[in-house]
């Protein structure tokens, strides 16, 4: 393994963490806050960012296994120093409390050990939401829009830190469909703030909840989340930018060259959109009489429907309070997730829409063992290997869920508790069901289970491999 | 599609069961009791099933498919008509009930709508615990080992219904293994019965207990299950026998002829053997205060690891009261179930050593992506198709697990009991947690639920493709 070559982009991931941590800081300056925390950190980011600089690698040349651990490592270090801000302010003076929120932030979780969010200093509340923002994209995706990177060190960045099943460059080149993306985000980043303050929003609240939509994070500047507005206009603005942040990035750079009627073709698109509309009329139906009106009862299942699907977490209701069945739905779309190359979490619709016609054709080829069944997605055939990824994907999935369902349930909590505060944090949601709904939050959980829903975040953001990479032993192994 | 010959083998399959009915039909002769739902069903099986051995078939020939329809339609059939005796009796009045009560029965799932079973009459009660016994080791089994049948079609129904992702035959013929089987069967039966008579149990309580056990079944003679004995050692004898029972038959074959190295080899056995020592200790620190002392704590831990790893799910204690990870070993036991070639349910035990195996193989290819990863089991190379078959299956099992979880939540409970109660029927358990656990009863349940979780037990038992191929269109279509 190139370790001198991994050193140097870690050390530029820790320089762009000390350029990104002055935004918070110049928060703090113009709202007469302290500011030691921030200048601590981004002191220490430089130094350590330039002395992994200092080692001139041998050979330039990272492969796959590389990309990997350098995203693994990249995102720890950015968890671990970027919740120095919080605790040298006092915010969260629990380090480990510090990590599981930044993780959380910057995997765009949204899951909170924080019971009153308004007590906090308002640069650290920036840097709270402004992780949603940096992660949502990627951190390294952003390095290489910006930095100079070779094009097969782009490619295995990009193929280990953009979620979904295969990676389509837009472009040839990967550095430009970097900066594709992140022009696109930036642009719906700025509307969103604009029509936020359009609806009656501070600039500083406007800002920051663009920040969480945009990373599908769900971080707020109130405790009472969006439900702190009480405003159907505010609900729909986020959740209509919720549909838009939940949808694979690459539709919109070919609406943006023309080819409109192929982006409209997507298949993941057609089923998501379903699945919107499907649960929002489901929800809704159930929980009218509660509203006393099928009205407000639509505004509270889209709202919550699309806060959930888009993996964001946003709250305005307490969904734990809503019918059986709609606890199974929500369940099931966290499991699901948004689509691939999104900013949100989950499994990926196209990966479930493969599954299920995985699992049918296997099961066709039981009943007609003699025919030959393709699975194609957009009229292309799928390969096996892809077909087969799929599988490998979401067992490691279900079983990295229960496996931190058991390690949380040695708190002691319901079944219930347990099994959502697991598959929150891995689908990268926010709220679960039972003691972890919107009402509720992690700060009940022990030490040991903050650190195990962590690593699940990360394990969920990164899509497990660039995660479970870092604990096989032979990664580390010389040749 | 033969379905001549399919009408044929589905006509001595009723005629079997007409045959089996005879036992309830003495029982209920030696007590004194109306017989008149055994003569009717008797009767009216028999009927059936010399009509439907009247279709003289043009071809003899059947494929894998046939086999998976004629066992598909024999459990539905039996379940259909087994459940009359109780709705005749009035011992279970809405047929529905009896057909979910049956269907437990013979996929020796377990579980029950009835909240006294104490009030049932001795022959109907006979009856449910005779359903496990025969739902245990496979009806058509028990076909191919007493009547005449040709050596393709035996094979072909053996793979359909006997569980694990291979079927071994352990002679050349299937007929002469079916009768070995058997003869394990139902040596262990006897041996059980005079153990538990020489704990001071009745024959009646003892035999019953006994077909339980055999099929990991889990219906009992009492309200308060084999609690309501309390006695140690006829929990130790159960629980003995249901470690036995839960091991793959093949294994006592080997021993039979010498071969006890070779048995003792299996990886599967030395997992299962491991499973139950580890949580049976986990469970048992957990509950040591609750109980006032280890020794006590140990004997119910490993009764209740026991019933529900073996999936037969007799209860004794109330392990809904349990400290909260205890809740999720039993979940993932209820998932994990017993051997292949067992008489108990669940993913199986050596299903999910290779879903471990092989997704291990596919983690470590993406670390050294040149080299080639093999997957082997008990010294020997696993072929691709076994590995993506289990993958296949994993897939399928839990998407019917949320189907069933999902249509179940309509009838509003928590979370917890709508997905355990699913869990506990794809898995053949009886017992879940919450309202469906070792005290609560699926009486709660609606209609459409009960008919789900009825499907869901078929196609747990079957392990899914047997009943999934009698719902899909182009197994009916003439070629």
């Amino acid at each position: 393994m190139n370790t001198r070559m991994i050193a140097r982009i870690l050390g530029t991931v820790l320089l762009c963490l000390s350029a990104l941590l002055l935004l918070p800081l110049l928060t703090g300056v113009i709202y007469g806050e302290p500011i030691t925390g921030f200048v601590v950190t981004i002191i220490l980011s430089a130094v350590l960012g330039f002395g992994l600089r200092m080692l001139k690698p041998n050979r330039t040349d990272i492969y796959a296994k590389e990309g990997l651990v350098c995203v693994g490592l990249s995102w720890v270090l950015m968890s671990m120093l970027g919740a120095l801000p919080f605790v040298i302010s006092g915010d969260i003076p629990f380090y480990i409390d510090a990590v599981f929120e930044t993780c959380s932030g910057f995997t765009t979780t949204g899951a909170s050990i924080l019971t009153n969010v308004e007590l906090m200093s308002r640069s650290c509340l920036f840097w709270r939401c402004f992780t949603h923002w940096i992660g949502g994209m990627g951190v390294l995706v952003f390095v290489m829009a910006v930095l100079p990177m070779s094009e097969s060190h782009a490619m295995h960045i990009m193929r280990a830190e953009v979620p979904g099943p295969t990676v389509g460059k837009l472009v040839p080149r990967a550095k430009q469909t970097a900066r594709i993306l992140y022009c696109i985000y930036f642009g719906f980043t700025v509307a969103e703030t604009i029509l936020l303050m359009l609806g009656g929003l501070s600039f500083y609240d406007s800002l920051l909840h663009a920040f969480g939509t945009a990373g599908t994070g769900g971080f707020s500047t109130r405790a009472a989340s969006v439900g702190a507005f009480d405003s159907a206009y505010v609900e729909m603005v986020i959740a209509g930018f919720l549909i838009l942040y939940g949808m694979n990035f690459n539709l919109y750079y070919f609406v943006m060259i023309g080819k409109v009627k192929e982006a409209l073709k997507s298949e993941e698109l057609h089923w998501y959109i379903t699945l919107i509309i499907g649960c929002t009329a489901a929800v809704a139906v159930g929980i009218t009489k509660m509203y006393g009106g099928f009205a407000t009862a639509l505004r509270h299942a889209f709202f919550n429907v699309m806060t959930i699907m888009s993996t964001a977490g946003f709250g305005t209701q307490d969904f734990t309070q809503w019918p059986g069945y709609i606890q199974v739905i929500l369940v099931l779309l966290m499991l699901i997730g948004a689509c691939a190359g999104s900013t949100g979490g989950g499994l990926k619709v196209s990966r479930v829409i493969l599954l299920f016609k995985t699992a049918a054709a296997d099961v066709k080829k039981v009943v007609h063992p003699r025919t030959v069944q393709r699975v194609s997605m957009d009229g292309k055939r799928v390969s096996a290997e892809t077909t087969h990824a799929i599988y490998t994907f979401f067992a490691l999935y279900i079983m990295l869920l229960f496996f931190c369902t058991l390690v949380v349930s040695l708190d002691g909590y319901d079944y219930t508790t347990n099994f959502t505060a697991a598959l929150s944090c891995i689908s990268n949601i926010g709220p679960g069901l039972s003691l972890v709904g919107p009402t509720g939050n992690f700060a009940i959980f022990s030490t040991l289970s903050k650190l195990t829903l962590t690593v699940t975040m990360l394990l969920g953001r990164l899509e497990i491999y660039a995660v479970l990479i870092l604990f096989i032993p032979s990664t580390w192994q010389k040749r």
